[in-house]
């Protein structure tokens, strides 16, 4: 780790722009999010997903952005995601926001194991399939 | 019917906007659900709430807005609810968004009593005692 | 009119779920806009263009959206635009939202041509090479 | 520095929950600017604000949150903000997610004061007058 990259397409919206005329910080983690889950269905995964007698999920514990340059309506974006680490129960991916062939964001999200049952959440260790299918590395989108 | 209002006030916020320098329309669909669930709320009710063995909640049927005039950032709008229909298993609000005394959009839900149970929701007769508490009217914020 | 239809696929993102698990319905506007400024797009305009000494915009006056069933995480949608009516000022568009060969969701949206300059809009008749490009229906997206 | 703090309160939307019946992680990037805003207003001044011949903005350069527990539809959190650091161009806010008197999230963010002509951002040294409100420190909501 980190492994080979896992990327999609994406174009900014006009929902996602704000009145400085650029997308919004925040949207970039619904973005980093969105190649995440592309990058689980490629494995033939889900981000929730059943597993012994609950569902699996991941919570974040830390998440962080760093913005070198703007975004803006239609502009399209490559998102490029690198599992940069699976610990014990957590999970950390870096994503590139491309644009042009130039990086204009770098973000980073740490996420938990966890079962989710009846509203409770419990962090357990990831359970040996997901992590192998995790440290598989790419897949096609 | 319709009865009294109730009436919160909300800020537009810097992310609401969008490029055009207003408020985007998607978000009023949002602030008339806050409106409604503070509704809710000053009913001493949950728009998601526990009724029997399930879950009580309330998915749109259908939902419109017009609009009369731009919304900017940091604008301080009052949002009136008005109950206009309670029906057997549905229910109608009407909200007006008022900006410095003027109505700058009128809102309209149409909205679904349902048990939720285990993922699968199902249409019920309102149960009696929401259905009074509808009727009631006007409750302080 | 209605002219031949536009259509665009498009998967429910986890952020676009609520805690009824399904898609919360203020969303469906933003879906409904994302077709449409594909479909601006797949005739070579952008919905937010320079004309002139300013720029062309199109902010809504009056929007509504059926729901007939609910959307979850991760399933594809089908939208489907149709030019419902080009009139002086104003645009009419209608959206089938499409899950499995099935409408789930008929959005509408009213819109009117309006010039910004200056942060102020004006509402104006619908310049002729533009009207043209609208009537002139489907393009390949 | 870091001076005192100033809070605000917010309630959790709904809109905002996502399927696993939590706030999505990307809202609290929302709720940051939503109360460095208000702070802005305590002190008399706006996130977008005229000054000399453009306006003012505040792009973000970095920004990060850390999650230490879930916050659920309708809690009450409490943002308290400390500005951490002014420097020659850039302004470091942390803010502090309390729910029930602990804190569930330590969110920071990194902005560069820019001048916004024309589309153009351009990153500049903070204006005295608007470094002085800055760090006289706490203002009332």
């Amino acid at each position: 780790m980190p492994g080979p990259e896992f990327s999609i397409r994406r174009r900014v919206q006009f929902a996602e722009t704000d009145m400085a005329g650029i997308a919004h910080f925040s949207n970039y983690f619904r973005w980093m999010e969105e190649v995440e889950h592309a990058f689980f269905r490629s494995l033939g995964m889900s981000v929730v997903m059943r597993h012994g007698d609950g569902d699996i999920t991941w919570p974040r514990v830390s998440v962080s952005c760093d913005y070198s340059g703007p975004v803006r309506f239609e502009d399209e974006l490559d998102l490029r995601l690198r599992v940069a680490k699976v610990g014990g129960k957590s999970l950390v991916f870096e994503v590139d926001v491309m644009k042009g062939g130039e990086r204009v964001a770098l973000g980073k999200m740490t996420s938990v194991c966890c079962t989710l049952e009846n509203g409770t959440m419990r962090s357990v260790t990831i359970p040996a399939e997901i992590r192998a299918k995790l440290e598989s590395g790419r897949a096609s989108p």
